[in-house]
């Protein structure tokens, strides 16, 4: 099929070359070919292929994607991957792929905590897969609370054994991942009893089904949670234990032992735990770049195509993205994607600089980090769902329809405000290293890392610094504002929670008092360090661009800036870090500069270079043909293979017939 | 089971009766009887019965609608409903009914543009079920800009008859209700040539299928369009005719006449079609209230019986609700429901009233009409999505279950704000609306209806009126920030308007350049209005109820009130209409009245009076034992009534004996 000439005319007008700012995404020319070969590996696979997942039930779903989990696994031994190939060929499929829990969770707690006899042991048959398991934490009646666990062990020394049960309802294993159909074993967590002594939460491995027959083994009862929004392909699952026995050397036992006699020793804190943690969360950051670059993808090419109603009475049709109130959609969620990017890669960096410290027993970095990848998770989650609904809102009714794409990226990217740490959770976790910090600045000392803006004292009577027109397009001083907006509100909220204590509530209580404020405060530095790193970006990843695009990136983070000003006005005003008539002249420039990126929209999402295999819409295709796709899709549902349904002869013709009064 | 002991607390303490509520709801205590009434006789019908959609394909869906359609027919002539009994059976049953686009859009189509002998011929076919209809009007290429639908009737005056077709692709209907597999003929809009001239577009009745085989007739290629994110149930359709011949008389004739000889003759304007339009909006905004209902009641009360964590240290955990930051997500979805109810009852009567006057040939106030139903079907179904996706989240993992019941109220409500008109362009409508008022109070004249607030000049300097501390819960005093801020932010878009028309832009570029700012007057239009309607609400509805109940709905009044202030604070900022004194007073005050409702929020949802088996929630039931009701759920999965898939013979267990490396 041709190329839609609507779509044509925006690429020849452009005012860079996209290939340019693609290399600066990958990182380099030869990492752009790279990745674009692995991409053909998965996208032209047939078994891979996810073009047809919207006409599939909860359990042809669930198939595939265990197919396309094994299908991952030929492909990375025919085409020798490495992790990253492998974690972004996931990431690719949207997560699609069953059994990766076993990789990414189950493999790892072993390593990380397990001993040398128990490593020996198990990671060769999980590494070969003659086992499959899952890590089972999560319970009916406790999530974030990890405290709260239910589920028990107890060491029986006659026989050497632990007795694992569920002792109600609310402690049976809830979520997980793989256990409800795809798990042999489970890497299961439980409260530690011997002699009726409380010894903390442990991890035992504890086999679930028989590895020939796959039926659950005595004792335990195994299934999925039930359908959800999406992501049927994780197969989560609940689990109860009645008295399930497992010999002692199946508690792993690095960090805690218990001898035969029933000993209980400890040996070191698990402080290395944190880092699975972080890097799960660098990746969710990660995919919530991808998420929004595929659904800015979709809807910039889709307004470049569409066209509908008249600007200038009588004029041809206006394409929709000439509409502002479009372009106020549009826009700033491509802006978004850049800064999430230029995060993301400094997320990278961040994690594994962190790691080798802690390699080497240094643990002064951990509080930061974890802050920084709490918040950005949360905050980057946040913000991707939201622009993802307001894009998909912005195709219209097909907006609703399965086959644009986007509905499904927007629903899978729904479960990231509430995996791995519940967004409010988290945000109150940042709101209490901003109070450490507020108390450090106070007392004189400087705060280090990321809130060091936090020593600078904001002058009184405060001025913003916008004096001339450039100001206003001059990040740093932007990202001041920014700065110190936090710095304002992360006061208010201390200030508050002093309020409260001194007039007689206590700690705890004034803390659940102020968590509003402080979630606000904690959103707000957040917001902060994200902009800070698109700025960083600029001067790190784009300075080798070819001077038209960097100018190009370089608006974008102008922006950016702008448009989260605008966005966030109250704020802004409320702390008194701008004045009514500068808010005035940010919202005029704000969409001065919005007009300008539009010129640029497609080349911009063009650069993100998602192949049309993987983008999987009918929307969004490169040639702009989205008309004919969405019909084409439209006849290849099955149930227009039939000219009439069973729904007819059963229901339709009698009614038709008049029999419809008389009981079905 | 025995009720929750967690829950029936929260109902022991409450300071007023639900009861009352409940019946001022209704309207009266018969009412709620009546209403009871209606929904035992579907709640409790097996085929009525939603409980097992969730695990159900997209086909068992549409077939599941069908039947449910035909049993509301069946319960219509058992219990004699009327006209509304059937509304509200939709409505109770999420819209998951098929075939209503027959009785909703056909019908009355035919009704409206009909002709006495149409009327005759059609009528009782239609409501006899003897064909089956739908009412195309959206195409591929055009959905909000009717002017530019494509497809063609051609007469022919040797045979006389219409020849329809459709020229191109985006030329073909696209998205009608019930077209797709389940109706035997179509009201269908097309563009009117008679020798090569264009005479507009009108509506024909054409036949579809075959009624005795289903089968599509010659010429006629029918099909669905797709999965959608929800409404498999809707049958939304594709239709292609290639050259279909209709008898002259199928074009419906009441406003456009075509003579055999091919004259063609208009008689009077088809204002009446607005109230149809109007209708539906009104019913939107039902939709709106009961979806919020719906899901504000599934989460107030899980978030009563959840415990989780700790707010003081090693005391028991708390319930999700005590946290403050859940009261936030929780408590606004309450106060906006009861403010939604208050302003969809005023929009029913009001639509009645001014039906009364077109019937008598008075339009003077379609206008007025057109603007309010219009920003409030944008404008409610913003806020209802908004809020339930807040409280989806507000349920943590939970939230993405299917069996909760809010995610399938969420997705469906999605439907709402791209249906029957996009919000945005709703909104830009709204603001024509505005600057047509701004005009005339700048003439002087006085401005009538929802803006008469306009006539009122704001004094310079202002003063928000709020002195003492009692003002802050004045609701009129609040109201009177609200009515200001429109006005300022309707005169900051008219300002920006006229400068960029002075400044050499032509109106309509103008227009489009100052769109963004138009859309945030029309909001808060709309915002301000919403509010107008809760506290007239207040002194009408709510007047009779006892002292303690009237209080409660007095305190969610003013709390929809401040933190609608707290939520748009830059407005509110920005346009001067409160300071930054005020605004941190205002912020404390919403805080302290949260804390006040908390108190009463399950008796608050309770009296939405929403049975537990319409409500079709495993976290919300009445008895609050939601920890069961998810495992029962689970338990019911049909993929839990298999110990083992048969993706375990096919793809899982090659795995684990090491044969997934060769070629799948």
């Amino acid at each position: 099929m041709s190329v839609n000439p609507d779509i044509q005319v925006e690429r020849d007008t452009a005012t860079f070359r996209s290939i340019d700012v693609t290399h600066m995404l990958d990182g380099s020319p030869e990492a752009t070919n790279q990745r674009r070969i692995r991409q053909k590996q998965i996208g032209d696979d047939p078994q891979i292929n996810r073009r047809n997942i919207i006409f599939m039930s909860h359990e042809e779903r669930y198939e595939a994607a265990i197919a396309r989990g094994l299908r991952i696994e030929q492909l990375k031994a025919e085409h020798d991957w490495d992790i990253m190939d492998e974690n972004n060929a996931i990431m690719w499929c949207f997560s699609d792929i069953a059994m990766f829990v076993h990789k990414v969770m189950f493999i790892p707690a072993i390593e990380r905590l397990g001993n040398k006899e128990q490593h020996d042991k198990w990671l060769p048959l999980a590494i070969d897969h003659k086992i499959l398991g899952t890590y089972a934490q999560t319970e009916l009646g406790h999530g974030t609370f990890l405290r709260g666990l239910e589920m028990e062990a107890r060491y029986d020394k006659s026989t050497e054994e632990f007795v694992i049960s569920t002792p109600k309802h609310s402690s049976m294993k809830w979520w997980p991942g793989s256990l409800g159909h795809s798990s042999s074993h489970a890497v299961l967590l439980a409260t530690l009893y011997i002699d009726d002594q409380n010894c903390g939460m442990q991890p035992f491995i504890v086999q679930l089904r028989d590895l020939n027959t796959w039926k659950p083994l005595p004792g335990v009862e195994v299934g999925g949670i039930g359908p959800k929004m999406a992501l049927a392909t994780t197969d989560n699952g609940f689990l109860v234990l009645n008295n399930v026995r497992i010999p002692r050397d199946q508690m792993l036992m690095k960090y805690a032992q218990v001898s035969k006699d029933g000993k209980f020793t400890k040996s070191g804190a698990a402080k290395a735990n944190y880092s699975t943690m972080m890097l799960v969360r660098v990746g969710i950051a990660h995919s919530c770049y991808f998420s929004l670059a595929v659904g800015a993808t979709i809807v910039t090419r889709y307004s470049a195509v569409r066209r509908q109603g008249e600007i200038k009475p009588g004029a041809p049709e206006v394409k929709i993205l000439d509409y502002q109130t479009q372009q106020l959609k549009v826009i700033p969620s491509i802006a978004t994607a850049y800064a999430f990017h230029f995060c993301k890669e400094h997320l990278k960096w961040y994690y594994i600089e962190t790691f080798q410290q802690i390699q080497q027993n240094d643990f002064s970095g951990l509080p930061e980090i974890h802050c920084v990848t709490s918040g950005l998770k949360a905050y980057m989650s946040d913000i991707a769902t939201a622009q993802l609904e307001t894009l998909r809102r912005a195709c219209g009714g097909n907006g609703y329809l399965l086959s644009n794409g986007i509905t499904n990226t927007y629903i899978q990217t729904l479960a990231l405000p509430t995996v791995e740490g519940e967004n409010t959770v988290l945000y109150l976790q940042v709101a209490r290293y901003l109070m450490k910090c507020l108390k450090v600045a106070a007392t004189g000392e400087a705060v280090k890392g990321s809130l060091s803006y936090m020593n600078e004292k904001i002058k009184t009577p405060y001025t913003s610094g916008l004096v001339t027109r450039e100001d206003y397009s001059n990040v740093k001083k932007l990202l001041k504002l920014y700065q110190n907006m936090t710095v304002r509100l992360t006061q208010k909220a201390g200030d508050h929670l002093n309020k409260l204590h001194v007039s007689g509530q206590p700690k705890y209580e004034a803390w659940n008092n102020t968590s509003v404020q402080l979630v606000n405060a904690a959103k707000a530095y957040c917001q902060t360090y994200v902009l800070g790193m698109n700025i960083e970006g600029l001067s790190t990843q784009a300075v080798d661009l070819p001077g038209d695009a960097l100018e190009v990136i370089h608006q974008l983070c102008v922006f950016y800036a702008l448009h989260g000003i605008t966005e966030q006005s109250g704020n802004f005003l409320e702390t008194g870090c701008i004045n009514i008539t500068e808010l005035h002249i940010i919202q005029q420039e704000a969409q001065e500069m919005m007009a300008k990126i539009r010129k640029n929209a497609v080349a911009l999402v063009d650069a993100f270079d998602i192949p049309d295999n993987l983008l999987n819409s009918t929307l969004g295709c490169y040639d702009g043909n989205a008309y004919q796709h969405l019909y084409d899709s439209a006849k290849s549902d099955p149930m227009n293979q039939k000219q009439v349904l069973p729904a007819f002869e059963k229901y339709i013709k009698p009614m038709l017939q008049g029999k419809h009064t008389s009981k079905l």
